[in-house]
């Protein structure tokens, strides 16, 4: 590789994080025309464009390269610093991860508080869909990330981390009013459902599965983009949904919730995806959220 | 206004809300060729390029005005339905709206479940940022937004909810081991904190106003993106951060939590942004979330 000076390196990498020339000027504590002499070049000394002057900016597949590259280096200077016994006089380690939001609301937040703060870890999360990490990690924005896409992101490993989940459930009063009136099979594709969002399509795989004629499920549909707001919206009878076993448990106890179909739960198997990069924090974190990970999802 | 064939209208209002053509025909039971023709026939009677060709596609300016104008007279459509009895034939009362994820966790999935049911509306939510709020209103993606922005998006109505009540609080070790060692306006700039995401300068804002040297929040900082992931990870001490009081308030009740300074909530004005548009289920959703926000916010 030909050499890169590591402060135009630093400073692609703050325009990506921090989206502007000019936030990315304010937290480098330089001028905004120095930010963007900078870039420009190691832009003329790579030959390539790496940015796409959007706002916020985006970097171009040469630029992801570099990004990369510029967070690879931050953590393992990051790493060499504590070895020399510097940390307290660095930046902190900030480790970047994309997390599918279910497992945000439900085990993947325990997993957190479990890393060992000793250095701290400063997490960065994202809460993205499945489609987005991909991009999150190939751009180099995430260095890890909870998915439920087992294919691997080029320059990234995959890991198997569990099967989370999901009941069939609705408010009792809900279930009497909708799905009493005829086999469930026939009803249920008729019945006001929750989804999460607009790519949210659980429900109605998990239907065409379950249905005679594979029917999805219905147009009748709330969409309600919080893990907690969804879980709900349910308990409170405005659909029924797939809800994660975690959250489902205590209401169906208390009666709040019935189990639509007892004994066929729906899973979906999640996965690791980190780059491949030796750095200390990074594997602390993986492993961490690996043994939560079994503590709380089905092998 | 010329006259704008309602088939074609709508197939446009189709593509914008399935994000591409063939999902649009799947939703519309045509062909993805009979859209693309509806778009384009559209497009040369209005002399106007109504989308942008991304993935997903996205309106020009052009295209937003035709968006909201179909989304209004789908709205209209449907109220004629129901006055005329034809409700259960038609398609269901859908009504998109933004809203910001604290008010999301906490008052406003009530507010939800007091909108009278009969004859049913369908909430589709979005939870955005306020930056983005705008550009959904404007882009007519949504009908209405709850909002911190009081500026109105150009043919919307403003309204006030009230103000959203913050407390500046922490782990009762973590407030002994970060707060302790001096006076709190010179330590909690160094504190590490949480914040909810990149964008997210509330903790920032408020330190400002709180230090005398006008310091911002430390850079040692989590990025939590759910609005009960950040209460969690404040309540296991990984640092302070300004919580919800509805969220704060059982867990300083069992000691969870201790109120940084007592008597010093910030709060944050929010306002219901809509489009001038007389749809009944509109303003009875209205209605009943002014109520509820009366009750959950302070005046």
């Amino acid at each position: 590789m030909m050499e890169l000076p590591f402060d135009q390196v630093r400073t692609l990498l703050a325009v990506v994080d921090e989206g502007t020339f000019e936030a990315a000027a304010a937290a480098l504590h330089v001028t905004p025309s120095a930010v963007s002499q900078r870039v420009k070049t190691l832009e003329q000394r790579t030959g390539r464009v790496l940015l796409m002057r959007t706002k916020p900016v985006r970097p171009t597949e040469s630029g992801q390269v570099v990004v990369r590259f510029a967070r690879q280096l931050a953590a393992m200077e990051n790493d060499a610093r504590l070895a020399l016994g510097l940390a307290s006089a660095s930046a902190p380690a900030r480790l970047p991860i994309a997390v599918n939001a279910d497992s945000l609301a439900t085990w993947f937040q325990q997993a957190l508080t479990r890393v060992p703060q000793d250095p701290p870890i400063y997490f960065e999360l994202y809460r993205e869909d499945e489609s987005h990490t991909a991009t999150l990690l190939r751009e180099g924005r995430v260095m890890a990330a909870v998915t439920s896409s087992a294919e691997p992101v080029a320059g990234c490993t995959v890991r198997v981390l569990g099967r989370a989940r999901y009941l069939p459930v609705a408010n009792p009063e809900f279930a009497k009013r909708h799905l009493s009136s005829g086999v469930l099979e026939r009803c249920l594709p008729d019945a006001p459902v929750i989804v999460f969002d607009r790519r949210d399509d659980l429900q109605d795989r998990f239907l065409r599965d379950f249905t005679p004629d594979g029917r999805g499920a219905s147009q009748l549909r709330h969409q309600i983009p919080t893990s907690e707001g969804f879980c709900e919206a349910v308990a409170a009878g405005l659909g029924w949904g797939l809800v994660p076993e975690p959250q489902a448990e205590p209401l169906l106890k208390t009666g709040s919730l019935v189990e639509l179909i007892p004994g066929q739960p729906v899973d979906v198997p999640l996965y690791w995806q980190q780059w491949k990069l030796d750095v200390p924090a990074l594997t602390l974190v993986a492993e961490t959220i690996a043994v939560s990970a079994t503590e709380a999802l089905y092998a």
